[in-house]
């Protein structure tokens, strides 16, 4: 019977066997200590027996092994217990020195990132490294019960296309049986579709953006989080959002605490109702305090992006801020003109911690208005496989919607406060990087 | 204050306000009827009044309203509710027929498939084809929570690569900033990868394959459902497996009891432990049950799958079955040997319902022997970059492990029981279908 890491604490004075992998090996005073990981974490052991030190000669980190011996309490240990009279069983000897040392913290400094990447494979066997990604999969499953919750249908859509349909510039185009097949870089078109059918519909799969420039802020490959639905005003969708990034830190920092420790990851503080401020408004208060001139700007400056969320943590007690009332020209076709007030698009942009996560907004419903819209503003062919289905959707009856898409691995920077989003990612792509 | 159709039951004789799309309009005896079409189901409402009755001229089904009448206790109506003393608020006008009648069963005969794929995001507005993707949904969430009570991370893993892994034949190409990309098939090496990071790991994401042929069991893009775990025997991935399969049928004919009435599906027979055969033992119990001969073949012919399963329905009181003892040329270069059986791959196939639905695997975990696999049975190249990532994880030491991928849509084909597994697809891909 294999009994977990974990599980030791409730076992002192037991015989346990512990199957895992040889995490770190030291002399002290004579004595021989070695800890080993396992899924659920890490154990010490003391070998005192010679024939038992013996076994270990020549073997490096990472080896696979079976450890048995009696648990005893040990303030000193880490977590608070030890394993003695050891017996080892060696499982997989691994002879060859990892290529990077993973029983201390990674440097993420962005001069050695690629090496971080490169060796991935190894490096990721780090508790350190491990912590992100299980918070990772954490924030993904209180996204899906906050929407679950909410009474959202997950839906999954095709990722290969016939054609663009969002902005040509940014797309990956491939060979499909001798046609043009292309990337999806969102599922706006799909989603918008579903609300038709299920109302309010989730979905949170991989989309792919031909960024042609290593920032700290893109991949090519990454995890959107999209939600759309029927029947709601921009201030519906302001609730929904902020209930879920309240709901993603709950659970988080409920279940990922040690995780979020070992980064010194703080809970961000967040009112129930994440608070609006206008675009011109945050032109004004920043040319006001910073001196620079942003007044009358169609969009935010990522120095005004950090600006506004740290004034809004000082004076709105709100680590988050939506940011309100764009002006028509940065609207999409598919967005919807505020009502009384053309001049602004029905959109939301959602800032945490200086960063955009989520952007947001009401769709056009109106299929007439709609395919204006993608004629004039967009010079769309309303008949092009990218937009026929779309437009049959909502020439069928669609009652006034909106949603958002939100972008994983930010969400997960952000809450630990990595630097560059591909810390967020277990295998990032960009310009440079297909592999591994 | 709106009220879901489904709540109705519980505000008899209220008054309430329903949100919704037309779903059916029909006169009766001198009386107009209407349906009423929302998240949660449908609702019936009798108007009566002239002025009312006249807002609908003209309407089609699709428009999207609301109606304003007291809720009455009616046996006869569907629900055992109606809506009277009705008053109406059009929001969306829809004049124009919709392109496929979505207020009867859409017709699923293979002749008329492509008319049901083409006009999908108004068809999917029937109750019954929605019953398929709820199910989809469901069983997706059953699935995850059964790999959370085991343990398991769920990861996410990139779709572009470097360069083709398993098989090079059906895989899509694409130009990535000059070089090649290709679309992964499987995240078989990732997940392997991470076995060493987490022990057991999960993902549920669309992988592609460049099938050039339309079948009724395969689409150029599809969710794979893979699990990995490290520390097991191929016993203890066959007892996970049998798990999983039963948590999803309870799961799912426990919420999704209404949708799969739709279909007239049952839910499956399913023992706590799903029975093993021997594909030789197979092989023989065919030909001795039909005149036919498949002694000695090194695959199941499609009717043997059929055949088997039906043959452990009833006798074996299961309707799966796992084909176990693979001979060694249907080996892989990642799968282990049988230990002491080189012969026989340590693979199994997870049958249900007549088809293949999973294919699981104990993994080679010895770097040298991996290697070697690689370069005899597969004439692959230990540097590149497709392989090079997932031997250094192996090189770096790795345990015994296993794991399986399975189709999410052929599960879902099965548990209602569609004919094409496209069906069990929102938006299908095959060689000839890139759109909606």
């Amino acid at each position: 019977m294999r009994t977990l890491t974990r599980q030791l604490q409730s076992h002192i004075g037991d015989q346990v066997t512990i199957c895992g992998w040889l995490h770190k090996k030291r002399l002290l005073g004579g004595l021989t200590f070695i800890v080993i990981r396992d899924r659920g974490g890490v154990a010490q052991a003391l070998i005192k027996d010679k024939n038992e030190v013996e076994k270990l000669r020549g073997l490096q980190v990472g080896t696979v092994l079976e450890i048995t011996g009696v648990v005893a309490s040990d303030d000193r240990a880490p977590g608070g217990v030890e394993i003695h009279e050891v017996s080892l069983k060696i499982d997989v000897p691994v002879e060859m020195e990892p290529p990077i040392e993973i029983d201390k913290p990674l440097s993420h400094e962005s001069e050695n990132l690629d090496t971080l990447f490169e060796y991935r494979p190894v490096g990721l066997r780090s508790p350190r490294e491990q912590a992100v990604f299980k918070v990772q999969s954490e924030v993904g499953e209180a996204l899906r019960q906050h929407f679950r919750r909410n009474d959202f249908t997950e839906i999954r859509t095709p990722k290969l296309l016939a054609a663009a349909t969002e902005g040509g510039a940014e797309v990956f185009k491939m060979d499909y049986f001798g046609k043009e097949a292309t990337l999806a870089q969102s599922p706006q078109f799909y989603k918008q579709m579903m609300v038709g059918i299920f109302e309010r519909v989730f979905e949170i799969a991989p989309v792919y953006r031909a960024e042609p420039s290593a920032t700290t802020r893109h991949m090519t490959e990454y995890i959107s989080v999209d939600g759309e639905m029927g029947f709601i005003t921009i201030e519906d969708l302001k609730t929904f959002l902020s209930g879920m990034l309240n709901a993603v830190a709950d659970d988080v920092w409920q279940y990922c605490d040690g995780q979020l420790n070992e980064w010194g990851a703080t809970k961000p503080v967040l009112p129930k109702q994440i608070p609006s401020i206008s675009m011109a408004e945050i032109h004004q208060k920043y040319s006001d305090a910073t001196g620079e001139n942003s007044v009358g700007e169609k969009d935010l400056r990522p120095e005004e992006e950090r600006w506004i969320c740290e004034y809004a943590a000082k004076n709105l007690n709100s680590e988050a801020v939506f940011v309100t009332d764009w002006p028509a020209s940065e609207m999409k076709f598919y967005h919807k003109a505020q009502a009384g007030h053309p001049e602004f698009a029905d959109r939301i942009d959602l800032l945490f911690r200086g960063v955009e996560i989520a952007t947001g907004s009401m769709r056009e419903n109106r299929h007439d208005v709609l395919v204006r819209q993608l004629v004039d503003m967009a010079g769309g062919d309303p008949e092009a496989p990218g937009f026929k289905y779309f437009l049959m959707a909502m020439q069928a009856g669609m009652p006034p919607h909106g949603g958002f898409g939100m972008g994983l691995e930010r969400l997960v920077q952000k809450l630990i406060g990595l630097n560059n989003v591909k810390e967020a990612s277990l295998f990032p792509r960009d310009i440079n990087r297909l592999a591994p």
